[in-house]
Formats: structure tokens, sequence, C-alpha cells
């Protein structure tokens, strides 16, 4: 990228992948972007731009850096939904200015798309695709797409809708290709498209498409007219989102961002280590309380963090399963119960067999059955309660409307060390004179 | 699906996508399967069990009870990297059996794709994919797509390549109808083609995919020939499977399987309980060490929970980190010591930031700033070496070539208690005299 041998550069740099393009973009220094802008046309641009899709924060920026036109220009020439995915992240007023800089007709397209929710089918959709009239023959088709190739996200799928742009059916390029170029689309057409609404959650676009191996899939608004599609890749950024999400919520922290600096890294851990303290002190509150009756049998100080990691353990496992359960099923309320009734069961058993083994190693290593008992029992009613919050207090956000993963593991052992010593202390003062004869 | 009205029920249900026939058979009992299999052929049934793939244990009983040269039939007419799917599940004399029963040039393409580990572009490509040589026209290249539709997984990208089946180029079906018919192939493709060998990761090929947009990637062999392609559905499962595994890990229990059998999820779960219980016990047994100095200040046994939890959060987050990391790059070594570096340096940020706010918390709350500090300097200590061992466990387990996932969430926690309380009786003893004055 010297000055002078601008062609050069310009043809080795069109030859590559637009990802390669983009991840050569990226790794320029400022003055290097400006000489770029300079080279390439907005489009040439925009072409790679389409492959950047985690780096959100920072296109913002280089969107700042460029010319306002050469800007709007550029998202014009994007794929429209990755064009919106930007906008989403600008200011009004930005996005206001650009759109008022862009083709007309181009900026409505786009002010629609940003109505919609964000992890929605409406918005992850793009409106570059191809429909067609079903009354069309298979030579006509094959003629248009050749025109409209330039502009769609996919060519491989074709839609086919009526006078009033409903669907009635969709067929592949493959299908078109095999197909005699005078036989009528409707005739070899599949009729019963499966679709996607406007309002749909974005994760169970992507289960469709995954279940039906689908290179797309259309998407219809209220009134069922085609609106959309959403394409394959897009799904797989939907699918690992989904996953990032849930595992950061397991984890009580943000991994999206896996920066090595060490200040910024810790200030997105200590939110939560901090408020997960402030709970973590109630459980302290609660032992003090119990101070005395420490002071008379301080073997129970043995087992405390026994008791609560393993409580936690539990936890943890059972919230992993629920978050897991909810991010599966489309179905619901009627089986809550039996949920429950199924995760009080698997708490018990667990806690039982666990409590049991306990015992036994207490008992022979204190020499002492009755302290063992004590043990057993209370990690018995620790474990099945941990289970249960585990399970219950993911379904419960989800019920609220909440995202259930954010019931975080750390959350959830947090709270259940505070019961786990709440059931500890409660069985021992029972059994205190039992134990210690 | 009533005898006699075999015809209705048979256009009907080829009517239906593949992925609703799958739906409909699964959800069949043995009777109505048994009469389907003599509605259907092979063939019929071969393309939705295309879209079954997340059920392999019952697909492989699903197989036994079908007439074998019926079975055989059917894993013939499946894409290839389906049918060895299944076959990887088979005892090996069931797999000759099918294999002895099918044509024998499908046999051998078989037979090869069993030979690669399942994990990798080698286990999870097709050879159902197109090659035609560059040297064609783009009109007979149609043509010849025309006849190979029915065999390929996906006709959208054709692979060029020379006399000895070296890849030299790629075109897209988009590309080849909106060029005209007479230009050569070797002319509008795509030269530089980005590939995968055999021996890569899926992780790695996923990555590839993701990047680039692809629909497809093609795999060569250790000679730099073409011998398959990878389907961007197969790379959504791999996506998934590789997040299911990070998050199972993260909880320490396999949550592949949601059941709702509260036995069944005991015995999952059990096992990974029980091995840390007994791991917890070398806690016990180090705080049994300090009873001593546990009932010489009984004060010392509020706190052991809040230090241990609060350090086992600090190593989830790490942890979580860390295997994020992981999954994500692919450069290496010259990085580890700078990592480890940030990782101290982000653990000691954590500890003194949550050191310093318990230590004001105890001091006032126990008008005790020796206390105070005492608990302060042990919970930054307990911090910092939690978030190391999060961070360099898994690393380790990678070096060691392990899965890093492996590495459980709880598995650290259990760790990090045993550590903490070390550190915290530590610290204690050496200050026991001046808190307590």
């Amino acid at each position: 990228l010297v000055k002078g041998e601008n062609k050069v550069f310009r043809k080795t740099f069109l030859n590559m992948h637009f990802y390669d393009q983009a991840q050569f973009y990226l790794a320029l220094t400022d003055e290097q972007r400006h000489l770029l802008y300079h080279i390439l046309d907005p489009h040439e641009v925009g072409d790679f731009f389409d492959t950047i899709e985690d780096d959100l924060p920072e296109m913002t920026e280089l969107l700042a850096e460029m010319d306002p036109q050469y800007a709007a220009e550029l998202l014009n020439s994007m794929f429209d939904d990755n064009a919106a995915d930007i906008l989403e992240h600008l200011p009004k007023e930005d996005v206001d200015h650009y759109l008022s800089l862009m083709d007309k007709a181009d900026a409505i397209q786009l002010r629609k798309l940003l109505h919609y929710d964000t992890e929605t089918a409406g918005g992850i959709m793009t409106t570059n695709f191809v429909s067609l009239r079903a009354d069309l023959t298979v030579g006509q088709a094959l003629a248009e797409l050749k025109r409209e190739a330039d502009e769609a996200e996919t060519i491989y799928y074709v839609y086919l809708v009526d006078a009033d742009r409903y669907l009635v059916g969709v067929i592949t390029l493959r299908d078109l290709i095999i197909t005699d170029n005078h036989t009528k689309l409707a005739e070899v057409m599949t009729p019963n498209v499966i679709t996607a609404s406007v309002h749909d959650e974005q994760a169970d676009v992507a289960q469709k498409i995954r279940d039906y191996d689908f290179i797309a899939l259309p998407v219809v608004d209220d009134a069922q007219k085609l609106v959309g599609i959403i394409t394959v890749d897009d799904v797989i950024e939907v699918i690992d989102d989904e996953a990032q999400s849930d595992y950061s919520g397991l984890a009580g922290v943000d991994v999206d961002d896996v920066s090595e600096n060490p200040f910024k890294a810790a200030s997105k851990r200590l939110p939560w280590l901090i408020t997960l303290l402030f709970l973590g002190m109630s459980t302290a509150t609660l032992i003090n309380h119990y101070e005395s009756l420490l002071s008379e049998a301080s073997i129970l100080a043995v087992f405390i963090s026994l008791i609560t990691g393993t409580a936690g353990n539990a936890g943890t496992q059972s919230l992993a399963v629920a978050v897991r359960r909810l991010a599966l099923s489309n179905d619901d309320k009627p089986k809550l119960l039996r949920l429950i009734g199924s995760e009080i069961l698997t708490g018990l058993v667990t806690g039982v067999v666990t409590g049991l083994t306990i015992t036994l190693i207490v008992g022979i290593w204190k020499q002492n059955f009755v302290l063992g008992l004590t043990i057993g029992l209370a990690m018995t009613a620790a474990i099945t309660v941990a289970n249960l919050a585990g399970s219950l207090i993911p379904m419960l956000m989800d019920k609220l409307g909440f995202d259930p993963a954010v019931a975080s593991g750390p959350f959830i052992t947090t709270l259940s060390d505070l019961t786990s010593v709440l059931i500890y202390f409660s069985i021992a003062q029972i059994f205190l004179h039992a134990f210690l004869n």
C-alpha cells in the first residue's frame, strides 16, 4: 500500500476473498485506511464490510472517519441486514444523516428494518432477496435471476408470489436448472413454504433453518406478505450468540471480549464479584449468628466448606440443565409442574446418595456416626434445595420474561451457600447434644 | 397410515418436507414403521434419514429392524457423510455386512470416510460433490450439473480440477448462470480456493466457513487432491456441539440429554458430585488440622464460606474466559507467558479491589481493622490464586492434548476451596495475636 502503486494494489486487493480483504483492512493504520478510501469505491469497500460481523463498535468509528457521502454509499451497497446492524449502533441524528444521503427507496427499506427488534426475525432479515411471479416459465425466471443476481444476498432460493405479494411457493436454483425452460414455475415449485414471522425470536428461526437444512428462510409480515429472508450465515451468528450468552451466564462474566488487557478484564469481572460478595456477607452474618454453637462444637467449622461446596456444585449442574432445556423447548406451561417434581426427585436422589457417602466417611473418620449422620442429613437437604433453586430460578426468570441465563452460576452457588449454611446449622443444633455425647 | 390407503398416504407423505417426514416417522409405532418400509422405497426413506442428526443411538436400532438389504440401500442413498455417521456407531461386523450389500464403488467410498477421525474435516466431509474439468465451457458445465444434481449434496459450488484431480479453482452456480455459455470455466473461476485438509479439526473448519460465509468448503488429502466437501449445515452442528461441550464442561455435567427422568438425570450428575466430594474432603481435613486455631478464634469460621465462595466465583470467571480464548485462537506458544502475566495481573486487580472492600466491611462490622485486614489479605491472595488456576489449568490441559473444557467449573471451585482455606488459615495464624489483641 505504497503511494504510486495504487493500480497494482487495487488489482491484488480485489482478487482476495472479501473476508481476507476485511482482515487486511482492519489491520491498517488510520493513514493507510484513508488512502484506501481513495483507491476503492464505496461499493468495493461495502463488499468486504459485509463480512465483518463481530466488530460492530469499531465499525461506527470507521464510518465516522469517512466522508459522509462515501459512508452512505458504502452502507447502501451493503446487504441491508448488515447495514441495519451497523446503523443500530449509531445515534439517531447520524442515522438520519446517512439515510438522507442515500437512494430514497433504499433508505425507506433500511428504515423499515431498523424498526424491528434486533433479536427477532425482522431484526436479522435482509430484503435483498429474489421474488418472482409464479406464472413465469423457468426460462423467464433464469433470465430474471441473471438481472437480479448482483443485488440479492442469495439466488439459490427463489420465492414465488402472487400479484399481491403473498408467498405461494419456493423453488431452488438447483430445481430451476434441472427443469425444462418452458415449464411454468407454478408446476414445479414447492407450494407449502416454511416461513418465519417478523416477530419470531431469532433463536426459533435459527432452529428452523437448522432442522430443515435450509440456506435461507422467507419472512412474512403480519399481513402474511413476503418482506425478507434470513440466510444461513446469519443463523450461524445467532446460534453462536445464544450459546455465548448461556455460557457467559453460567460463568457470571461476559466472555464476548477476551481481551488481554488485565484492567479491562478486571473491570468486567468485578461488578459481579462485588455484588456476590455482598450476598456472601449474609452467609457470613448467618454463621456469625451461630458463633456460640461453633465455639461449643468447633468440629462443625470443619464441614462448612464441604457442604456449601457440594451443594453449590449440584446447583450449578441443575442450573445448566435448566437453562439448556429452556433454550431447546418451544412447548410450555402444562409441563412446569412435572418439571418441578422431576427436579425435586433428581435433587433427592443425588442428595441421598451423596449424603450417605459423607455419613459413612465422617462416621469412620471421626468415629462418630451421629456426627456423620448430622453432616449427611445436612448435605442431603442442602443439595436438594440447591438443585431446586438451580432449576426453578431460571424457569422463574423465563416466566417473568427475563433471559434465564441471567441467573448466573456464581449467583446460584452464592445463594446456595446461604441456604446450605442455614440448613447445616439448624440440623446441627438439633443433634448437637447427641454427637457431642 | 391405515392399510388400504397406501397410495393416498404415499402422496401426502412425499409432499412433506424431509424434516417433517423424519419427525412423522420418528413418532410412529414399531408396527407403523414396518408398514412404512413396505410403502416407501429405501431411497425415499434415505431422503429424510439425511435430516435426522441428533438421534444417532436410536438410528442404529431403526436400521436393525429393517431388512438388511433395505437398510444397505437406504444407507447407500443417503449423503455419505450422514451414512458414515451412522455406521460409526455400529459394531464392525454389521458395518461389513451392510457394505457388502451395497454397490461396490459406494462401499469403497464409505469405507474411506470411516477411516477419518470423527472430529476432523475428513470425518465430517461428504464425497457427494460436483467437480468438473476447468477446460469446459460454462454451457458444458451447466449440462454436466443437470446430470449430477441428483447425487450431489450441493451444486451451488462447483469445484474445478485438472487432469490429476488437483483443485485449480471454484465457481459458484450464481456465477455460472450469469456468465455467457461459451466462456471457458478457467476464465471466470476463482483461482485461489480456500480449502481444508482432511486432518483439520472440525472447529477450525467451522470457523473458516463462518468467516468466509461459504455454503461449502472443499477438503483436500495429504497429496493436495480434492476428496470431499463440508457443507454449511454440518458446520452448524459442529458449532453447536463445540458450544455444548464447553458449556457442559463449565457446569460439570453433560447437558446433551435433558431427559426428565430423575434417576437418569441423577446418574449423570452423581459421578462428578461424588468425585468432587472426595476432593472437598481434603479441604475438610485441612480445616480439621486447624481446629485448635478455630477453637481459639471461632470468629474465623464466620468467613470461611465468604472467602472460598468469592475465590470460587473468580476462578469460574477466569476459567470461562480461558476456555473461550482457547476455542477462538489458532495462534499459540509465544503468547503463553504473556497470557500468564496478564492473568496474574487480572487476578491481582480483582483481588485487591475485592480484598479492600471486605477489609472495610469487616473492619466496620466487627470494629476490628486488624481482623478486617486479615480477611482482606486472605481474600486478595485466594482470588489471585483461584484466577490463576482457572486460567492455567485449561491452558495446561490444552498443551497436554486434552479438551480444556474438561477442567470443569465445579472442579475449579472445589480446588479453589482447598487453596483458599490454606491461604486463609496461614494468614490468620500470622495475625492471630494481633486481631485477638
